[in-house]
């Protein structure tokens, strides 16, 4: 038996992943798509590389490997080759865009790099290897995040490009219109918020979140609604929880152990108003564990730092009922879904 | 506008490239796909962790994510996962496979992953990066690797493996039984010359490599042929080279700038016997530069350590014409091209 030509393509694309997000970033980096979208057309090679003060051969084949992967387009005029952004690069690699995930990338170049070195021994002993990513006896990778000011950025930028990408389709999956005061636990930066209150305007929004993290998120935030969206420091896993109508736990049970999911769940039942709810923002396993790809991939990179995993509706929806939390329904996204609890009116 | 869900794949495939290739390479390393080509069939994943040495919740996420890569199917009985290879894993990632391509994924996961770090500096500067991805003065990429034995090893038997799954057909490309005198210049171990000789039982083939690795690949060389296999010492650049009806350059010119290629190809035409030819194998670059992915992916591996570039068919015919040889013919593969120039007879 010969090796078939999808076959081919598959092993092809898998061995050269490295080099493909690497070449991504390094666009990224030197602001190749920024600077094509700013020009609005198409620019030669040799412009191109004068503009960003790059040599020529360099970027010459970085422009062709980028049309290769769809992230540029090319049109020949007199046997020269012009590049275009697609519309992929004009949405999210031009930092400028306001769906730009460069941060996000820029935050795998470099963090996802250094973990995926130990991915070997982290299913050998099956726990994470936060100490040795971090180079530190700290096991809580938040902590580790959260003691350095420029991870700190990078981490939370990273995950500000996701909400920007994918907030709208999460926080729209439910009409949440009725409930007025928002927790987002474990938030990080503001820019779910920011998502959440252009959508229903008679909301605020608290994000709670350990105290550094907090104090950076304030310094950078720059929502002209800021009396909309709050702050409060505090462990959610150790402190008391702020009252609301509503809390998110966005991407914040994948990076925890059952245990310790039920435990928070119960803490904001308990602490949630009779008639509100709880919504999860999760890539959301298939029943039968089949994918999505993406699922298995966050639960290969949570391995690396923390002890979570991603889970099942199934398995997202026992978790809830345990805490208290009932109808449970379910949308899922293009790539983010949404999981909504509520807790029942006091009836008489 | 709005992501598509087309965008919203390729942006996650790129973003996540990196860890694929990890995921890939540490099934590898583990012995998944051996235990699962040994067992015949389908195990669950307790059962493969225990005999491979793993814990089970490591184990148990690595095999799902190889499935969502399409490198295992898994199989539910009673609620419970088995796991099994799929013909890919089965042909390409067993070790014991013939067509086994584990030793260039682990080349991959090693080399390839310490040069990436380097891809902005290389477009930045449009030179080669080899003196900081071995930590030597020394610039020439293959010295580098030669002069460390463990390294020549992982690199001679990464580029086996490429022969083992493409040899065949870009052998069998062309009728080349008429020749029976053949020399695989820069060949490094007899992986091709093994594939060649198979195929032409007529042929001797001398490989022609740098005496370190000529050394290497002879203690290695455990051909039942062998005395159809010679190795010759030297340097093709600045050594005589010998006499042959056939040339073979596999993945050589694109190593090299094209005065080093015209210099080589002239060095081999004068060699070459009157009626002999020239066999090139490369990924061969679209006449427009468009593709295929590989020949761009292959460009900017080049760039990292060497001088060298991937050319389209009208270059390579330029620099196989300027060198003397006629009627280039070309046959497109799955994968590695080949282009095949001649001598003409003398004529009288």
């Amino acid at each position: 038996m010969d090796c078939t030509e999808e076959m081919v393509k598959i092993l092809f694309q898998h061995q050269h992943g490295l080099i493909i997000t690497r070449i991504m970033s390094t666009a990224c980096e030197l602001g190749v798509f920024d600077l094509l979208l700013e020009s609005g057309g198409f620019l030669s090679s040799a412009e191109i590389a004068e503009r960003l003060g790059t040599s020529h051969m360099g970027m010459e084949k970085l422009l062709e490997a980028c049309v290769s992967l769809k992230l540029l387009r090319m049109e020949k005029k007199d046997n020269e080759g012009f590049y275009g952004n697609t519309d992929l690069a004009n949405l999210c690699l031009a930092k400028s865009s306001p769906k730009s995930q460069c941060q996000y990338i820029q935050f795998y170049s470099e963090f996802v790099y250094t973990c995926s070195q130990y991915l070997t021994k982290a299913v050998r002993e099956g726990k994470h290897q936060a100490p040795l990513v971090f180079g530190t006896s700290e096991k809580n990778m938040y902590i580790n995040i959260s003691s350095s000011e420029e991870r700190l950025e990078v981490f939370q930028n990273a995950m500000g490009d996701a909400w920007s990408l994918y907030g709208q389709e999460v926080i729209s999956a439910f009409d949440l219109s009725s409930f007025h005061v928002v927790c987002d636990v474990g938030g990080g930066s503001d820019a779910f918020a920011k998502q959440y209150i252009s959508l229903y305007p008679n909301s605020t929004v608290t994000i709670f979140d350990l105290p550094e993290v907090v104090e950076r998120a304030k310094k950078h935030s720059v929502s002209s609604e800021e009396h909309r969206i709050n702050f409060q420091s505090g462990d959610f896993l150790n402190d008391a929880i702020p009252e609301a109508d509503l809390y998110i736990l966005a991407r914040v049970l994948h990076c925890l152990n059952d245990e310790t999911c039920l435990a928070l769940l119960t803490k904001l039942y308990n602490a949630c108003k009779p008639g509100g709810g709880v919504l999860l923002v999760e890539t959301v396993l298939n029943e039968d564990r089949s994918g999505p790809l993406a699922a298995h991939i966050y639960s290969i990179l949570v391995m690396l730092v923390l002890e979570g995993k991603e889970r099942t509706l199934s398995e997202y929806s026992t978790l809830l009922g345990a805490a208290g939390f009932k109808d449970v329904q379910f949308k899922k996204g293009r790539h983010l879904d949404a999981v909504y609890g509520r807790k029942e009116n006091i009836s008489f």
